[in-house]
């Protein structure tokens, strides 16, 4: 199965932002210092600094939440998914604001959802300063709703991080994701939730070494804030990655500098099992699991070579692959076979 | 009828909105200025200013563009609303950012959606710097889609317009909505469009004065930056009110100080024919058709009594009332009837 078949074209939706672009761009003065693709907009200020902003849902991780009963979860992931989107540039969080749209709004689904949001942000010290409760009868159905937020950061030009001096030689690092964080979850529920071979939801599963579907699926997304500034304290961080829809296919690219290519090694970290059973379930093929999936690292890092584990902020990181010339190959590369995937 | 029969219950997103800001303020630091319920989010910057964020959507606006067959106006309203939302408190646009959610991305809906976007972002000198677009089946049917957008602007101190200095004595003008902008929509359709008496979209009414329903439906949210601005070169702006969710009844309490009430003089401008039309049509009597609609007024200024409409910025607006001292009464009186109201 291909994550088109769910319902989800990313290639469509990529080719009507390239038709876009020529009016977007025409509404960027001198201010507009990044280019669409980026992970978050640059805006630069009259004192030399840059607002980094970013926008986004947390797509039909949503339905699950919902036929799970356990909607908390969904505003932290929103929260840290739009952190990490702007840490990626270098920025610390200034503010969010977000969008709850429903049908008709349940009070108690709500709440549950904007304390979440100001959980994380509480965690990412970023101040919830605004948002909308839209009713919407006649888009949304049933308990259906959706959430999008909108985060605003700043960066020092000394603290921009653009992966320009991502150099071969240079090692790839990566962080554990929680699990699916919030992308592919339309080709997760057609293959694990729907259909006469749906799994339940609450019930403890061995392919997920004792866990339900509904915790696996529901983790949160995973903020890097913390362990990038460690990490920045340390040692120069040339580039960051935060792998979100594309997975490592799609987003490495978007980071390395031309004349490069990243060698990732499958075999250095273990793959979550909820990715396994997506895999095996859809007959999902590995190429594609690596085009919708993080298989299990949310966010990866370029560093010099020759760091270690023990330094701060890398504790619970894998050192993933390296990065060499590119050879007219694809940006991207893997060796080996991911342990636990297939 | 009542707006909350249309399935939008204005009371309900209060009191959960009133539920949720205990988490909201406990992500709040020093640099947060602003209190839940005003119009735009106030964040201190370093340098003395601030930057003032909004988020919104265009509500069911959606639905009747779709019905339609006429999307390109959307994008447009979207950002006009963003960019009077942060008016209001006399700031100026940066930068925004759009959420489109769809089930399938209907590439050609998708570009004029954005092309509208991008249009109405020049005229504001506003960079659409960022967005998102998410392709979510099972939350979006058939060709519905939803759309958000955040606004950040700033306004140095001395240009902030709060409310506070409103005295009893001034005079509280409006400039022309329109229509009904983004707000009231449910009721609108549920009114004008829905069930055995529905009217056509595309046939001129003789109610409209010759429009089509689409036309006076779809009219575009209207910005009052260049009027604003103009405005402010000439004299002092006490106080705005951008007339949306709630009328003015719900809208203007939120800029007068404690004791000054306003009381408008409902003759003082022609209410356009299409409110008429929802008033006669869905039975729906005077006191609630403030509270949900503008009414022909789209922003409300507050100003020192004695200007008239040859002052730049004022040339198109009403003189629609006065400020008074609060007498234990309510902070929002009409006096008169008003004029081409049912």
């Amino acid at each position: 199965m291909k994550y088109k078949d769910s319902g989800v074209d990313i290639d469509a939706a990529s080719r009507a932002l390239a038709r876009a672009k020529e009016a977007i761009r025409s509404t960027w003065g001198d201010a507009v210092a990044s280019d669409v693709g980026h992970f978050g907009g640059l805006f630069r200020r009259p004192d030399g600094g840059f607002l980094v902003s970013s926008i986004d849902g947390v797509g039909t991780k949503l339905k699950v939440a919902l036929a799970a009963g356990r909607v908390d979860g969904v505003g932290a992931d929103l929260v840290n998914h739009c952190v990490d989107d702007i840490l990626v540039q270098g920025a610390e969080p200034l503010f969010f604001l977000d969008y709850f749209a429903a049908g008709r709004l349940d009070g108690e689904v709500f709440v549950a959802v904007v304390e979440g949001m100001a959980r994380a942000c509480r965690e990412n010290g970023c101040a919830l300063i605004g948002g909308e409760t839209a009713e919407m009868p006649g888009i949304y159905h049933g308990d259906d709703f959706d959430l999008a937020g909108c985060i605003v950061g700043e960066v020092r030009p000394e603290g921009l991080i653009t992966g320009e001096g991502i150099r071969p030689g240079m090692e790839v690092w990566g962080w554990p994701s929680t699990g699916l964080h919030t992308n592919g979850y339309s080709l997760a529920r057609r293959v694990l939730l729907e259909g006469e071979a749906a799994l339940p939801l609450h019930e403890a599963l061995e392919e997920l070494e004792g866990r339900t579907l509904a915790e696996a699926l529901l983790a949160v997304h995973r903020s890097y804030l913390a362990r990038v500034r460690a990490l920045r304290r340390q040692t120069t961080v040339h580039g960051l990655c935060h792998l979100t829809g594309g997975g490592f296919v799609d987003n490495l690219p978007r980071v390395l500098p031309p004349g490069t290519a990243a060698v990732i090694d499958a075999a250095a970290w273990e793959v979550p099992p909820i990715f396994s059973l997506i895999a095996r379930r859809g007959r999902v093929d590995v190429e594609e699991m690596r085009r919708v999936y993080n298989l299990g690292i949310g966010m990866v890092v370029f560093l010099e070579a020759g760091l270690d584990s023990s330094v701060e902020g890398l504790d619970d990181a894998h050192r993933i692959g390296a990065v060499v010339e590119r050879d007219g190959g694809p940006a991207v590369r893997f060796e080996n076979r991911h342990r636990g995937l297939g």
